[in-house]
């Protein structure tokens, strides 16, 4: 065998959302780890995924199948020039950070960090430069720190709102003084908005309508409407750029899973006009309470989220690990989320999009694991 | 705006098949350019798809759904632990791209190239090294001009057999010189092997038959099962490699489309029990001859393929933009597939996994304009 793989393969670190999936299967531990939702994808998805299928087969161009980009603005209330279908949110990041950042550059992005922001810095060759987020009752974004970490080698910055981890929302005030800094340091904004209809009081605020000229957003599929194995994302540019990403993602995978991009299409204004995401909200809202309800009555301090399907609370003394085998539950270590700095003590990233009876066997199972471990 | 996009941003061309296919539909000419058949894929893989739609929808591991790899294993006779699943063959490359080179390091293939290679070797910061075929009256492989091209910062050879553009199949002779060649130099070898099952003579050899230790075959389900839109391709792996190689694709697309995973993985041994690879040989072969003779019958010289759905032929005078205008055939120019060395004159690529009476339309619009030129 030749003298090795390219050294950038230790990036290929199995992530932990993989990890404790397997680790999950492994023991017959509740998954409350890794985000993909217990419920099955709405039906009018499912129903017009299988009429797509033996239609639209062939390769779509790489910017992605024309009525979905149609569908995508519509919905997103923007011009279908300015869409770009990936597969998935993943690659939509990928194609960014390959279109954005190089060599010498740096991005400037929060932590905890979701996994993927990290190793697609480093393999554009750029360097994830890290804010922590405060922490007391509740996540806050602490805006003089991201001032202090902006440089003259500083490209983007790259945020996600509703956040994973943290379930919190970037507040409209917050956003108008990240738009200011990236107006004065000439900065490209990249906004994760995978979970742009999952919150619980007020709707975010998509950063593009505060900064059309410098942002891209990046939307999912697979997470607004419940099935995250079709890879079905999307990036909104500023204007003119569509072509030059899309042009990077066609070297990635070419296009997106052509019958699944026909499907989404359709089930786009269906979710919208039925209210499939306000329904998915209260469905998750009560979800949220119950775990958060129950945790807090082990004397597990919450951090209640305000969007996304994820709640990060403090258990100290536990181990992610021992947990999965010993109590049977998995959930995801806020080290995880941490690069640069230490994670706070005892945090741990918990995903509610299970079903209640999941939800309430793993709070029975955390809860004898607590109390004998007291 | 940002002062701009990263420079690296000028490999995001659109390609010469999304752009001739583009023109095709805009002036209704017969597509004879992009690779993607007009033939429905195979109704067992289409009601495999339907009723994988409502049951595996969310996330797979990135290495792949595990029925898949096992069936992908049976089929193509290796460990199941040596495969991992891609989103198309395209992200296969570039995860190797991304595993086995990098800036410093320079990466041989042949020229004509597919359009691929050359991007997502320079993404990955390396410099690709073509050898070109030499093309008398027929394609062959130039061993001297091979072995002259492998310098110290080799780290790895690229090949496709059976070739697209060239249609030509590697023999077993030189590919056991190219195996010799790597481990002389100590290198290691993609092989794209895309259109394993299209061959019309001899059954191509695998290379990682001869060489194991250092080969990783590329393959797709999209070629192999008339549905290019499906996004699943693979990756065979030397021994003990896989998990890094899906380490590195985790962070492209993260999986492939999980419904789409689960039909291929239903419809591989159906195709393969039922005979379905000989009646595509056998349909290609009578599309094959049907195009090569048409082409021969206007004095048109055709280097007949041994495999691929492609047939290269010298149109003398004749320019691909002009042709889908007046003549409405899309054709590949032979320019699009070299980069350092010019291309034989008056080259084209012809798709023949088109309908005998696209190909014959085709055929009566080239004979009619030819004989206008004339």
């Amino acid at each position: 065998m030749p003298a090795g793989l390219h050294p950038r393969t230790h990036l290929s670190k199995e992530s932990i959302f993989s990890r404790m999936s397997r680790l999950a299967q492994q023991f017959g531990a509740v998954n409350l780890g890794q985000g993909f939702p217990s419920n099955p994808p709405p039906a009018f998805l499912l129903e017009a995924a299988r009429r797509a299928i033996g239609v639209v087969d062939q390769y779509t161009p790489p910017i992605g199948l024309p009525r979905l980009r149609e569908a995508l603005a519509e919905d997103l209330q923007v011009a279908p020039e300015n869409v770009v279908v990936t597969a998935g949110a993943t690659e939509a990041l990928h194609a960014l950070a390959e279109a954005l950042y190089g060599p010498g550059d740096e991005v400037v992005m929060f932590e905890p960090y979701f996994d993927v922001y990290i190793p697609q810095a480093r393999l554009a060759g750029a360097t994830p430069v890290l804010v922590p987020m405060r922490l007391e009752d509740r996540w806050q974004v602490d805006l003089s720190a991201l001032e202090a970490a902006i440089t003259p080698r500083t490209k983007a910055i790259l945020l996600n709102s509703p956040y994973n981890p943290t379930g919190s929302i970037f507040s409209h005030e917050d956003l108008e003084r990240i738009v200011a800094l990236a107006r004065q340091h000439d900065l490209w904004i990249v906004s994760d908005e995978v979970y742009d209809e999952l919150y619980f009081e007020e709707a975010p605020t998509p950063l593009r309508q505060l900064a059309p000229e410098r942002t891209f957003t990046v939307g999912s599929a697979g997470k607004r409407l419940e099935a995250t194995g079709y890879r079905v994302g999307w990036i909104v540019t500023p204007p003119a750029l569509a072509p030059l990403v899309a042009g990077m993602r066609q070297w990635s995978s070419f296009c997106s899973a052509a019958p699944l991009q026909a499907a989404v299409a359709e089930a786009l204004p269906v979710a919208r006009r039925e209210g499939f995401y306000s329904a998915l909200r209260s469905s998750y809202r009560s979800r949220r309470d119950l775990l958060a309800r129950g945790l807090e009555g082990m004397g597990i301090q919450v951090f209640l989220p305000q969007g996304t399907y994820f709640l990060t609370a403090k258990f100290p003394g536990i181990e992610a690990e021992t947990l999965v085998r010993e109590a049977r539950v998995a959930i995801i270590p806020g080290a995880a989320f941490y690069a640069d700095h230490p994670a706070p003590e005892g945090l741990f990233r918990l995903a509610f999009c299970k079903k209640p009876d999941e939800i309430e066997l793993a709070l029975e199972r955390l809860e004898r694991y607590i109390s004998v471990k007291r």
